[in-house]
């Protein structure tokens, strides 16, 4: 019984240690179905008092995602070359995206449950930049310089799809209260891990074309 | 190749979806090969800047077991009747505990690789009770209610490993300076995510003995 516990965690830590974070994706599609199944395993992780305080959105359709990637980029460039490097607060910008993210839910469990969206089913989206609450900008500007990372995120428009990966601070009850979720932000970065083993388990024996790069940008959503 | 991808998906959906969080556990011994992988496995996961900001401190001796449930009882009995009850802030409790924590390195990339410290190598270490942020504390307990939890976590001393997880806001140089860990939390929560993956697939097939309880307690570790 543990010899075979022993062999299955050698395995995997094997499989799991070629993982590798990437910024060059292959442009070949990959299956909806697939996707969906990598999202439903994110989502039976652990939560703070099971209040599972994630989104999981999942983009395939190229106008989103160049929509995305003029956001994410845009607002990269600021991190570069002023929020992160000069100034230091008070930069925080608001911005309004017409049109992108379909609710998945992700989670077997989920008491209210959410019927899944297509993540083409265009919702009127408002995105609120929360700053970034560095210490040292200058020296996130130079830690970076090694990984050579600019500003461009080419992966964005290049990969079949985005996974955007929201955590939930609360949820609203019919009635207009609010719901707490307790550890919120540690709760959704576990289920990112389960969902890059997910990713891994799933790409095993595959060429290149099937990773993730874990790219964790702070929005707030409301969808009216 | 794709239908390969999705069967894996599936079959590890299906393993991930069988993990529970449980609260009562087996005394079987589980030797410590099979732990160092699991916590090896963690260390695979993706991290800021590749700073890896995360300690795994494995602990099996019965001794000091004992002593962390005693530390993690009592904060916790003031969680619940006191700090989230009625008070709301200002309760910070310095602990002292003066024998625990063995480092054990996480991860193979790990360039100043820590050589892995026995659990059992007793070191000096000072536990400093950071106090939990929660918005609204009688709503915890209530909400708790449900889960039928009280301070009482007789696993700490029944389980035959605990995993003490702690994250690394920055890592001291032997000049004094301190490099900075960006997304320390985010980071090492991802890693437990990955953790937890790697227990689960350690587990297949076994009965009842081998999960998890995943337990963050904010302490502040200071090893002299």
């Amino acid at each position: 019984m543990i010899e075979e516990s022993q062999q299955r965690a050698d395995e995997f830590y094997h499989l799991m240690n070629k993982r590798r974070s990437i910024r060059f994706f292959s442009r070949e599609p990959v299956p909806r179905e697939l996707v969906e199944k990598l999202v439903l395993t994110a989502g039976t992780g652990p939560s703070g008092a099971h209040t599972e305080p994630w989104s999981f959105v999942a983009v395939s359709d190229p106008d989103i995602k160049e929509q995305i990637r003029s956001i994410v980029e845009a607002e990269e460039e600021i991190n570069y070359t002023k929020r992160m490097g000069r100034y230091r607060a008070g930069n925080t910008s608001t911005l309004t995206c017409d049109a992108f993210a379909g609710q998945m839910s992700a989670g077997p469990y989920k008491q209210h449950h959410h019927a899944p969206t297509p993540a083409s089913h265009h919702q009127q989206s408002r995105l609120a930049q929360t700053p970034p609450c560095f210490k040292r900008g200058k020296q996130w500007v130079a830690d970076l310089k090694a990984f050579k990372t600019t500003w461009t995120k080419e992966y964005l428009t290049e990969a079949p799809w985005i996974l955007l990966i929201f955590k939930q601070p609360y949820s609203p009850l019919p009635d207009g209260r609010k719901v707490n979720h307790y550890y919120h932000e540690i709760s959704t970065s576990i289920s990112c891990g389960i969902l890059l083993a997910a990713i891994q388990v799933g790409r095993e024996g595959e060429g290149s074309g099937g990773s993730l790069q874990l790219f964790w940008k702070r929005f707030k959503v409301t969808i009216p």
